[in-house]
């Protein structure tokens, strides 16, 4: 694509960087900006690369945080016998959406994926081994995506951690709430029957 | 959506602004800047500020330019005395691709939508008069978008130039090249037979 200002051009190819895209859409995106007060792309600019250089990772769960510890883990009345294993920060952000969970999280930045090149020592796992090893865990609850990586990164670290005898447990699989049976692929529906629930139990939390 | 992070929020808030770019959208985005080294960021954000900030508009045509004249007008090759008026500089880009057009434009920067608020006076359409009046000018192609707006906007330019009798002309509305007949709409393939081109001049630029 020919443009008349090698200003606009640039910012189209940086911008066309980003993950889904693309150029047209980037030029779309410039051309708004162009059309918008200069204050609004100083403070785009500006709030994104502040955030890059300032945004630190907790030191206990990794997950994102202002200062040294997350906001999670800083809280004193969340339990941290319990730890969610989750791949990433918006999977954190997706399960204290439901206010059901009132343990600590452990993100471990990915799940193993050869194809990838993604292997377990570019993930979080050896803190995670770590804490279990020093004790005060009572509970790993895998919530990884039900991948062939989710469940090879599951076993690699259920693996690892199996010898210091604590509880591990998987998030349910199951149909969506609200979901037509119809609809439901054949693994999805076979799960839900052979993990079925109490009745009285699956009426909680309604 | 609850971030453990204000910086992450900020620069999400401030993206999410784009038209087309939702809060997931955004938070994917910055996720996958954190992931990639710091420079990556540390250029898109300067390359989005130096764009706003320097980034001129062509006096001549008002398309975008590095320098008070953009590209196109700065070329003496060019014919001034066809202008094509256009809505805006993604339009000037699409002619330019196609490399058929020889002579200059005209950026109008949107076209008359009262519903939108956007009235004659917003547009560049006095510069486009005066350039008409000032003589020298021999013909207009109108290349808007053949909608209600794009029309309304045709005739009140044309109003205010056929005083000075140049050729006006607009582009071909038809089937475009490769497209079955049968998935035509009604209005595009009435108007291609009632504006048919003799057979020897169709041949051409084939």
């Amino acid at each position: 694509m020919e443009m008349s200002s090698k200003l606009l051009e640039r910012a189209v190819a940086e911008i066309s960087q980003l993950p889904g895209i693309g150029k047209r859409t980037a030029l779309r995106l410039m051309l708004h900006l162009l059309k918008q007060p200069e204050e609004q792309t100083r403070q785009l600019a500006e709030a994104l690369h502040k955030m890059r250089t300032d945004i630190q990772f907790c030191n206990r769960c990794h997950n994102i945080a202002d200062s040294g510890l997350c906001q999670i883990c800083a809280n004193t009345s969340r339990d941290t016998s319990i730890i969610c294993v989750v791949e990433d920060i918006r999977d954190v952000m997706a399960i204290e959406n439901t206010s059901l969970f009132k343990g600590v999280y452990h993100v471990l930045g990915g799940k193993i994926s050869p194809i990838d090149g993604v292997g377990p020592s570019q993930l979080n796992i050896p803190t995670l081994v770590e804490k279990v090893k020093a004790g005060g865990v009572k509970e790993l609850i895998f919530a990884l995506s039900s991948t062939m990586e989710g469940d090879t990164t599951n076993f690699y670290i259920y693996r690892q951690i199996k010898e210091y005898g604590i509880t591990t447990s998987a998030i349910a699989r199951g149909i969506a709430v609200g979901d037509e049976l119809e609809f439901a692929d054949e693994v999805t529906l076979g799960r839900s029957i052979i993990h079925r629930v109490p009745f009285e139990i699956s009426m909680k939390n309604m």
